[in-house]
């Protein structure tokens, strides 16, 4: 268990993943899509964020525009803002991108298996994104199944794991767990409408601005733009 | 069970299941992958066979260069050649392409769900491809379990179905299917070397040579490249 890959959209999950991941994992190398989303903006944080803390970090590009039905890769569907996290509703929001991590799962897989790694971390939560069908246990074990046995690893005696170590932990709860390892939070975006300054309107930034309420902070990422002048 | 999507990617397999499609759903959909294989001709030839028998065709961009690991998608490995079927040995050779099948499942599901169709159909065999771990019933299984709980699918009543009717055929049964139901080979291109004229070294050349012999009848490929002068 001593060599890890993880997944890194450079968000508040996936920066304290791979915090956990540097706690507990030899060698970790992160993994970024760059997929066609409008908050693209993400990709050059999070390669921000791994200089920073000098780990290996491999982007891949990915078009998911080309298959659509989602506000986040086509802009001709409005973004959905909201004045409320409760406004959201039950059922998955436009925001939603058909499939996203089963495609970016089998790519990681393929890509560890290029490098002999068998240990992928995601920063998957479903308390507060239960809207995502791909972020569940269930989604997560049944992709580590069809990774084992469509691989290499199925001959081998090698096999993956899938790790969402914060699956059912809130927000606010994974930031605190970031906290107590030392994670920098500075750089970390979430906005969807892909600026650095947060819109405060879309359903990430709710969340983002409900989890460090809950925690009893200021956002380092605010904080950080304030001395820098942006806000 | 009216409408679906075949994964073609022009040869010998897919063309026969395109045919089985047309002859099983109301609605078939032909979807492409240009992935950077170095027989990135077969893409253009699935076009033609497509436009020839009149079916919806989409083609999605995907860069597996990127993850390399294959001499299909990286120029740098040699193209394995062999004087017989059975000096490919066991393992997975050189252009196993790391869990190909996965990321194209993936990604055709995620186009699949945007388009409200739920059957996804294969011409994954295993009979004589038994050393592409992502050919079998296992994995399309375990594959179909996490695309239905990672989806919209999760939540209603619609599930995917993946269907390789071929799985457990002789790649010379695959052909007398097809020739049954009235499939045209000869634009159908299986040379991993990416010229249209089979370079009868490869193991995809060789596989594609035995399975005519069985059937008995000359590949209709070599048929029209000799009708026009190329052969």
């Amino acid at each position: 268990m001593s060599k890890s890959i993880v997944l890194f959209s450079g968000g508040l999950d996936s920066t304290t993943v791979l915090y956990w991941a540097l706690s507990t994992f030899g060698e970790v190398k992160a993994l970024t899509f760059d997929y066609g989303q409008r908050h693209r903006l993400e990709v050059s944080m999070a390669q921000k964020i791994a200089q920073k803390i000098k780990i290996p970090h491999k982007i891949l590009k990915l078009d998911l525009g080309q298959i659509g039905g989602s506000s986040l890769t086509d802009t001709n569907y409005p973004l959905p803002e909201f004045k409320t996290l409760e406004d959201i509703g039950t059922e998955p929001p436009s925001t939603y991108v058909p499939f996203r991590n089963g495609i970016m799962l089998a790519m990681a897989a393929a890509w560890a298996e290029t490098q002999g790694i068998w240990n992928i971390i995601c920063g998957f939560n479903v308390i507060d994104s239960p809207h995502y069908p791909d972020t569940r246990q269930e989604f997560v074990e049944a992709m580590a199944k069809a990774i084992n046995a469509g691989t290499k690893a199925s001959l081998a005696q090698a096999k993956f794991h899938l790790l969402s170590p914060f699956i059912n932990l809130r927000k606010s709860e994974i930031i605190k767990k970031g906290l107590s390892l030392g994670a920098d939070y500075s750089y970390s975006l979430s906005c969807y409408r892909g600026q650095e300054i947060p819109c405060e309107k879309c359903s990430s930034c709710l969340l983002r601005q409900k989890a460090w309420q809950e925690v009893g902070l200021r956002d380092p990422l605010l904080v950080r733009l304030k001395k820098e002048g942006k806000l």
